[in-house]
């Protein structure tokens, strides 16, 4: 028969809270709720009840609707930013760095998909909202040179703009948050090569070494 | 020489209105609205004030809110319903139907993009939106269908599930409404062109033939 085990409190990351509902489980509520029925329609009392917590305990571990809204877009770029930092640095064409770029990115939105759902969400409305967007056009900007550079070195078919190349490319990875849900079949490698696989090889099967 | 010809009254669809302001206006600032703000958070007070008209204007062409709903669902799902139906109909390999409905699709997601964008948008909160819902699912298991005959004739990638090439495929396409605004340098027939590219033939310079 083992010892009886002495009782512990559970371990959490973040401040201290009611068991369940520490610091990262209000992130994730709000960011359910901003996305849903979007931030400007959400308020602290929706986000308490939604946790089953008072509208105190919420703001035991936040201190407003605008800093969870800032946590979560700032943790949707700050991945998405890793994925070009490390990339850039990276050494091979620029063809190679665009290919695994577009699959780091997949791999981005699969591990963090709420955060960059709202994201992808944001209009510009507030000052974090401007904030973030003023980020994310800095992560379009230098995707689109990497396209540009990948097209200047000759790897790009070239009957197609760049920055036409360059919309399609993240437009079909931002799509993804629209269908993909992990715990599916299909996981976060899988989809990073498939997405990869019909962007530059395209869908059609061929006779040639691919 | 000919008759005097009586004076006629302008030619409108619908009801006849205020000039400017008929009821295919009052659908346009509609969609506008419901996409941008919500269709719940939008009163007929809200499309009074973006139409500049009174409310009872508004009432004078169309019958209530959700009456605008199903107008705008409706012309997006006809659009789309009709580029799967004359595919379907066409002759051809399952591959050149697919390639086809692509491209048609991607033509009236241009052509209807605000009524598209709504539809997209639609969680089925109301019974017009569930009817939407499953005319738009009707349109997806056919387009997987004609995926799923594409692989089975041979002309698709066997390294990818046909059910994942439809997700990657359709999503493509309605992500298009996220950046694609008409009236810019790519028209729709070129948009469609450069999606089939990617999508079927791929990104990647090749020194074979295409």
């Amino acid at each position: 028969m083992p010892p009886p085990t002495p009782p512990t409190p559970p371990v959490r990351r973040g401040r201290p809270g009611r068991p369940g509902h520490d610091r990262e489980a209000v992130l994730a509520a709000a960011v359910e709720l901003f996305t849903r029925q979007g931030y400007a329609a959400t308020s602290v009392d929706d986000l308490a009840r939604a946790l089953g917590v008072t509208k105190s305990a919420v703001y035991h571990h936040v201190g407003s609707k605008a800093e969870l809204l800032a946590l979560a877009l700032d943790r949707a770029l700050t991945g998405l930013e890793a994925a070009v930092d490390d990339t850039a640095a990276a050494a091979g064409s620029a063809y190679s760095r665009l290919h695994e770029v577009v699959r780091r990115s997949v791999e981005v939105l699969v591990a963090e998909q709420p955060a960059v759902t709202l994201l992808l969400r944001v209009h510009g409305n507030s000052e974090v909202e401007r904030r973030a967007l003023a980020r994310r056009r800095g992560i379009d900007e230098r995707l689109a040179g990497l396209v540009r550079a990948a097209a200047e070195e000759g790897s790009l078919r070239a009957d197609l703009d760049p920055h036409l190349v360059s919309r399609l490319l993240f437009g079909t990875v931002n799509s993804l948050v629209e269908w993909y849900r992990p715990g599916g079949p299909v996981d976060a490698e899988q989809l990073a090569d498939a997405v990869a696989a019909m962007c530059f090889d395209g869908l059609a099967e061929r006779s040639d070494d691919r």
